[in-house]
């Protein structure tokens, strides 16, 4: 990474200490602002202050501008861009206190790929609710970003969304260096979505790959999941292209090529015959893709809009249907899977 | 794999006995129909009469409907579905033998998935010309079908396509098992681009690993390459839906995750620093998407269609360009990635 010469914010805050909080809060750093991370516990914090992570960045020495904080308010003091990096169904009750207390005209910034339980809420939408904050002064960061190879200086591309193009801009011009390629979009709908969703896919795609299904299966499923989330996001009124993009199909490719992620190990124990308590307790909690299943079932069938993939990942993680079930009928019979004169046979 | 009971064709031929011709051999014989297999030597007939075919399939037994023979006019003698799954830049050669022998209105289908050097044909315009057929008696089948997994009975998805929709859905009931099944679109030009291009697009991701780049790359790679393969098919006459379907994305994807491929390895060696010439050596031969992207890429010049990847795959190729400079360029700036708002920034 080598630093950039533009500095949009003075100061920035990245609350979250894990694997992409920060990882991002040394993209910034390199690009020039002094940032904070505020992490929950002490020595977590006074290790980032000391150059590293261990735990979620091993062997990566984070750049002399980062340091780190257990106190929330003080973090975001004098902090123009507020990046929030947490777990999403804990993100409300995290910052809440922090409502009336940031900086004059300061952003908000979600890296968070979820929907909210209950509220059906995207992370961004969260963040405005539990900080006060219209959707001028709030973005999304998305795409093909596992942390560790952006940590570790790999070329990456990425999505930065906002409504406001201006904010946009600035949010990228904050995160550039030399390896890492922020984008823009006006469409924060759309990305949200894509970050959501490709969470159920990859927990289906585990699923197969549990059953000992292969290659075939997978990228039947990645291709269906795709076509799904388009059709959720259009119906919500968000732009087809986003979803062939890097947020979308980027982000859901590169998900779904890492066999060690949570989301397909939590699969790949369902569909190797657990439960999903079991699953959870095999691989340390319940992954984000199992909690977002049920999210974006609900918005779908709120919108009146067919996600038999997700059903399907539903069905499983709360114990209605067997995985064979689910994954036989989704891969034996896709839906319209090549356009208007497609029809299925056999 | 069960027997259907639709059986359009009397009789069937396969030419061509390598993995993914022998696996279909297979299918149209599960489906119910006698097939006979065209092998160039006459130890692969045998084996395959056999019920084996131990070089392409190792452990697979094969249908008692499938045959084969040495004999390539007496292979298609009677034969109503004449199936080529050739080497794509031998395919014409071997086939122009049999122009006006083939049985009267029988259908000639293409596995092949590449564009013919000189002439800028897909596969079947090549099949034919050199067959004598005209378009309403052309078909091809295409999609996430890794050879190995169909012929283990995995549960597998596919495309077949043909102007006539008639034939498109005989065909794809002539090999329509429980485990194996055939969608059908018109589109044919759109997918055989999308099985041309995609062995472009592998090798591209085979040299980023040969470099030691990651997932987030690879999945840059694979998006911006199916945007890439849209556009030319877009300014060619094809759908957009193609592009996103089972045979577009569902086949690059199933083609990238599959790091043992022809394309992958020979472009890893690329990346790892080796000439096209021992990259050859090293992987028994020049891999498909080798000769296929020079195809590809006059193929879009003549078009006037940008496509920076493939052009960038035929630099590396003919050495006129390192692969530092290509893998920089495509990932450092991606065009256009997010739509008509986007701007790159850094």
């Amino acid at each position: 990474m080598t630093s950039s010469t533009s500095r949009p914010f003075a100061r920035a805050t990245v609350i979250g200490s894990g694997a992409w909080g920060t990882t991002f809060a040394a993209l910034l750093a390199e690009a020039g602002t002094p940032t904070t991370v505020w992490a929950r516990r002490p020595e977590v914090a006074e290790e980032i202050t000391a150059g590293h992570n261990e735990h979620y960045l091993p062997g990566i020495t984070l750049p002399g501008l980062v340091s780190a904080t257990t106190d929330l308010e003080g973090a975001v003091e004098g902090a123009g861009l507020v990046v929030v990096a947490l777990p999403s169904q804990s993100a409300r009750q995290v910052v809440s206190p922090l409502k009336g207390r940031l900086a004059d005209g300061a952003a908000a910034v979600s890296l968070m790929k979820g929907i909210e339980l209950g509220t059906g809420l995207r992370m961004s939408e969260v963040l405005g609710q539990a900080l006060g904050l219209g959707c001028e002064r709030l973005a999304v960061v998305s795409g093909p970003n596992l942390a560790d190879e952006i940590a570790a200086g790999q070329p990456t591309a990425t999505v930065v969304a906002a409504q406001d193009e201006a904010l946009a801009a600035a949010v990228a011009a904050s995160c550039a260096t030399s390896t890492f390629r922020p984008y823009t979009n006006t469409d924060v709908l759309g990305v949200e979505l894509c970050g959501a969703v490709k969470n159920v896919i990859a927990l289906a795609v585990g699923i197969a790959a549990g059953r000992g299904l292969g290659d075939n299966s997978k990228a039947t499923l990645i291709t269906r999941g795709l076509v799904e989330i388009t059709r959720l996001g259009l119906a919500l009124g968000a732009r087809p292209e986003t979803f062939s993009g890097l947020a979308g199909m980027g982000d859901l490719v590169a998900t779904c090529s890492s066999p060690l992620s949570r989301n397909q190990t939590f699969g790949r124990h369902l569909g190797q015959g657990m439960t999903a308590e079991q699953a959870s307790a095999a691989s340390r909690g319940v992954a984000e893709g199992a909690r977002s299943a049920r999210a974006v079932r609900d918005l779908a069938a709120a919108h009146g809009v067919e996600m038999p993939l997700t059903a399907g990942v539903v069905a499983v993680v709360e114990g209605h249907a067997t995985t064979e079930e689910v994954t036989d009928a989704l891969l034996a019979r896709p839906r319209k899977a090549e356009g208007v004169n497609a029809a299925p046979l056999g």
